[in-house]
């Protein structure tokens, strides 16, 4: 990466060019554009990943059984398949997690940022063909025809795992069409609820935490329920702080009563901003909350900010999401932030992997049974 | 289901009748059948897993980072579909397994055993009514049409898992038509390898055992592979104890230099038989026994049998399979077995799950997080 910088650059800028060209919009254009502060940012993610215990290997549970030693080992799940958009540093994100783990990779990026992914790849097959390591661990598909894709996403005799990430559209379109086992990485409805008992200024600065520090992320709270109780004090005080960052508050009819602002309409309930938007909604009690999050959450990340003991117990025990805070921002649903020391993305299924996919989430295991000439009978 | 033998045993007798009338081959017919005592069975495998350990609510990992309790939580997977051949037991060891850890679950046996099949499901209904539990948590699809199957496997919306259980053919319409995720259990060519460093008559008794103590399942060896070294002392005394069982012995052209066989065609080594029949090839080595394990196997259980040290460290090493054993038979690749009370199948998928399905492996997790007004910096 570090001999490469320059060449990654420039073949950057070429995406970035044609993006402008296409008239994409600045956001997108952002999460395209790399620069080298962003590289070295990069590089210090493979460090830190390089770093990390090799959870291959490990043993995960072992035990006598009819005289049996049965280990059960952590192995490397198999060839992982990545179909991605923009952002081009998922390409070595998500390639240096699949390589630490032992596992091949084949990348399919999008189109505009192909130059850069390609860039990208060449930098990191030499790398691994100086470290002595086979260059073939890492392939990039160059053709971005969406057909491929559909290939991928059928050579179950190849692939023991499909990670896509992107846009709602892109995930919808790989867990339809694919054999080959997926996780499904993504959506992130967020929901907060202030509880009666609850510190007001401490709960304002988690939900500007939460909505402001980075709007374009799935952990980024998108809507907040308070209870009524509270609502007349904590509403305004937080009109205020979120005015500094210009997010628009679309309310409803509860919340209307207490500070002018739009109105929320049913779609607002549903909706993943990843805006400066959030959607507010008085409820008379923390099972009224409970409720409207399971009818409208996308299962990613929700909190309680409160002091009440048994509340806090219903919430995270009633609530059935990756995470379930009481008392903190819901930014922090994030592999860096849990410790796991990187992510592939964040998974909102139930099966194999939930919440940041790390090293460990990209492992299977075997066991492995010691006997003395063993005969079942 | 105390109650209701008599009704579930005239209703069994049923399916019977039609299949045998249908001219359904008599180890089918087997398959089908039930009597007081495989309904006692039945009851036994009902009160063990009562017994078990509930793992929902176990504390998997837990850890504190920035300040923050993180605890990993097992929790239940969702409602599970179980897609079924012949078997009526299956009707009831998966579904008392989906409810210990409280899955919902929509069974889908088939048309064969259907009268079987839905007087267990009431038999259920009506134990779960009897407990206060809502009947509502075990479903049957009576019309076993294939369109309804087809149905099942994209109701992405209502299912978590879809468990298939039954031949090749079930399998593979359900991997290739399921986008809901899918834990596939299966497909079993299992082999044993004998190393030259191995006890000949304790040899014997484990490949006897894994040939012909249950042939008909998963578990069962159906290729022998045997040192070069061992093979002309092996083989003369494992073919006299293979013929007191019928087996029949398909062997490599250097087996049949030293014991007199039918030749092993391409086909044999990749065949799971599920019967009295034993592919046997000569090797040279470990590594050339390895190399025809990786090229052949479904990756369910292989075991070596060898008091060298090294030569089991690469055996286990090298070979990828959800069981690798030394010195056992490979018949105890089981959720009994293995001490789990109980499994829904065996996976050779290296996703979620592999190896004997247990309790723990039809739960996922959540993460729960406890902060004092934490903030993301």
């Amino acid at each position: 990466m570090k001999e490469n910088k320059e060449t990654i650059l420039s073949d950057n800028a070429r995406d970035v060019q044609a993006a402008k060209k296409n008239k994409v919009k600045a956001s997108l254009i952002d999460r395209l554009a790399l620069n080298p502060k962003r590289i070295d940012g990069m590089i210090t993610a493979c460090e830190n990943v390089a770093g990390l215990n090799d959870p291959v290997g490990e043993v995960i549970k072992s035990w006598v059984q009819n005289g049996l030693r049965i280990s059960q080992i952590r192995v490397p799940i198999g060839a992982i398949g990545m179909v991605y958009e923009s952002r081009p540093n998922v390409t070595l994100d998500a390639t240096i997690l699949a390589l630490k783990t032992g596992n091949p990779v084949l990348l399919r990026g999008g189109s505009d940022a192909i130059y850069s992914n390609l860039s990208i790849t060449r930098a990191i097959k030499e790398g691994l063909s100086q470290s002595g390591l086979p260059e073939t661990a890492v392939e990039i598909i160059e053709d971005t025809d969406r057909e491929n894709v559909r290939e991928m996403l059928t050579a179950n005799q190849y692939l023991s795992l499909i990670i896509p990430r992107g846009g709602a559209g892109l995930i919808k379109f790989v867990v339809e069409n694919s054999t080959v086992p997926v996780i499904e990485t993504g959506v992130g409805n967020c929901h907060i609820f202030v509880d009666k008992d609850a510190n007001i200024a401490k709960s304002v600065a988690i939900i500007k935490n939460a909505k402001t520090q980075r709007p374009g992320t799935c952990n980024s709270v998108e809507t907040l329920l308070v209870h009524e109780k509270i609502a007349p004090a904590l509403l305004p005080s937080l009109k205020s702080v979120l005015k500094e960052s210009n997010v628009e508050i679309r309310g409803c009819g509860k919340t209307s009563a207490i500070i002018d602002v739009k109105k929320a309409e049913e779609d607002d309930w549903r909706e993943e901003f990843l805006d400066y938007i959030l959607a507010v909604k008085v409820v008379k009690s923390t099972d009224e909350a409970i409720e409207h999050i399971q009818q409208y959450s996308s299962g990613h990340s929700e909190a309680i900010l409160t002091e009440n003991y048994f509340n806090a117990m219903r919430f995270t025990n009633a609530l059935d999401s990756a995470a379930v805070y009481v008392n903190a921002s819901t930014r922090y649903t994030d592999g860096e932030q849990f410790g796991f020391g990187g992510e592939i993305g964040i998974s909102t299924q139930k099966l194999h992997a939930r919440g940041p996919v790390g090293l460990r989430e990209l492992t299977s295991y075997k066991y492995i049974v010691l006997g003395h000439y063993h005969v079942r009978t």
